[in-house]
């Protein structure tokens, strides 16, 4: 990433950059949507999982990726879900500025991990932009734009990863006419395993296999546990928690895609998993658990079990990131 | 109820009455359940209508309803929802008892009404037993007994009236096997008003026209909504509460059965009110508002708009009510 020293340098001197700082590198973290029972509503925000991006200010106008490593995406900013977003910010300045930025990207989230690859990518360009502008934007405001991003990447604003990334911790988004993101307390000492089956599940076919209509029945036990959840956060109960996680409207269907996916949750479970479902729309599999020891005892055992699958994968464990999108370095 | 008194001096005296409490005079209360965006989960309890309930220990085993006033409801204990719940109490006891209760009930919550009659009596009745056994049972065992009250009134032993009247303040009924009671944080200064417009809707009536299936689109705003309604309570946000207080589901089948819903819904949100919606399964209206001028200039304007109806109706403000059933007097 010192390859864009010269380049701050170089501009620092422009009498038209009146901000102090020029250059900023943060880690955009990976995120998990559509925790069990809140669907397309409660997302949390990981740690250890996620992106490097360094975006610094340039003489030149305009948005320009200059690079990319670690993955294969595309560099023209209006097909990159970065630029997009980046562009989107900029469009809404009261100010037009008289400056323009380059974004360098070291990218680990794969991809349709189900973890919130492009929602890192589109929450890290926007998150960084607004620093260097001596933050014009609230957080919220950001996540609008970063969902600019996500509508580049699948074809709708989707909030569900850009919010946590952005927010941090749990979040739950309100569906309504104006949409409002609220953050939702983080439970001590939790953590997150999350394996990631290197399969590749398309977004468009997870959304065709879901139903259009649900039985009431089984929606209002779903929206019972959104409630017990954001309680059990509140509460810092551990146990409610826990057994708020279920999903009967999703996980269902979607769980048909993923290999091993009832395996993989029995054996978490077993092992003392608070709760197991599927990642987004998958294929990745996060499971809650309390406390160091048991992630680990958990991610031992579907280790264990996913190597019988032949089946590529990969197995983290993460801590709740409670603050979001992190500045590793500014000048 | 004085006329209880005489009994009551007479049986002081067994030996086998070992407990020192022999007489419990209590105010049930009315309940509002299916709050909006919770139907068949969120519910409130409220203060100032209600019931009282007068049970004494007797010498001659069992439970007998031996007066009701001010409604025309069955004295056969077997067939009276405060008698069915008073025996399911009875025989989950390890000892049985060698005496027995009366049960004396003037009723102000007319059945019917929408806001927990039923849920009332069976919960009040329970709730005066425990106490007069010196309280062997816990309110969440207590909220089991009454439920079987609801039973009888309508088919379903129905935890959402029940739960309020016992625990007070918010609570969610959490659907899973085994079901779970959450009790809520409460808003400060929160006042509601109950127009009970009164017509008959038979509940059998308000299930039939509720579909089997809802769109999934809705069910999701919906829990969306459940979520934000738990969270504005924890973080004392009224406009996050009445943000939330919203029905995609329930309300636009029910609120046809009620004349002039949409009316009253209108006029309540147009003087401040923080959300209306239908109590039960109606025909009672409630509206949330913050502070008590707020609410009368509720109560006033729905006033105002119903007489021009030609249907009875009554109108009440009541606070929300933390505690739920009261002891009025014991000796």
């Amino acid at each position: 990433m010192r390859s864009l020293l010269p380049v701050y340098l170089e501009i620092s001197s422009e009498p038209s950059i009146n901000n102090k700082m020029n250059r900023i590198t943060i880690f955009s973290p990976a995120t998990v949507a559509n925790i069990s029972c809140g669907f397309d509503v409660l997302g949390c925000c990981l740690d250890g999982i996620g992106d490097y991006m360094t975006i610094l200010k340039t003489a030149e106008k305009g948005v320009r990726i200059t690079k990319i490593t670690g993955m294969d995406l595309p560099l023209e900013t209006e097909k990159n879900v970065a630029g997009v977003a980046s562009l989107a910010l900029l469009n809404d300045l009261k100010s037009p500025v008289d400056f323009g930025f380059e974004i360098e990207i070291v990218k680990k989230i794969k991809p349709g991990s189900g973890i919130g690859s492009s929602a890192a990518s589109a929450a890290g360009a926007v998150f960084a932009i607004n620093q260097l502008l001596s933050k014009p934007f609230n957080e919220f405001e950001l996540i609008d734009f970063a969902r600019e991003g996500e509508r580049l990447a699948c074809g709708f604003p989707i909030t569900d990863n850009v919010a946590p990334a952005l927010l941090g911790g749990f979040t739950l988004v309100k569906h309504d006419e104006p949409q409002k993101v609220l953050k939702l307390p983080v439970l001590k000492d939790l953590f997150v395993v999350i394996l990631h089956p290197q399969i590749e599940i398309r977004t468009s076919e997870a959304r065709a296999i879901l139903p259009k209509q649900v039985d009431l029945e089984l929606a209002v036990k779903q929206w019972a546990n959104v409630g017990s959840f954001v309680h059990a956060l509140h509460t810092q109960d551990v146990e409610l928690f826990a057994a708020s996680l279920q999903d009967y409207i999703v996980e269902p269907f979607r769980s048909k895609l993923i290999p091993g996916f009832d395996e993989v949750k029995q054996t978490a479970l077993k092992q003392g998993a608070l709760g197991s479902g599927i990642s987004g729309s998958g294929p990745s599999i996060f499971s809650f658990c309390k406390g160091i020891q048991s992630a680990e005892n958990v991610k031992d055992s579907i280790e264990k079990l996913y190597r019988s699958k032949n089946i590529p994968f990969q197995i983290y464990i993460s801590k709740i990131n409670p603050e979001g999108i992190q500045i590793v370095e500014s000048n």
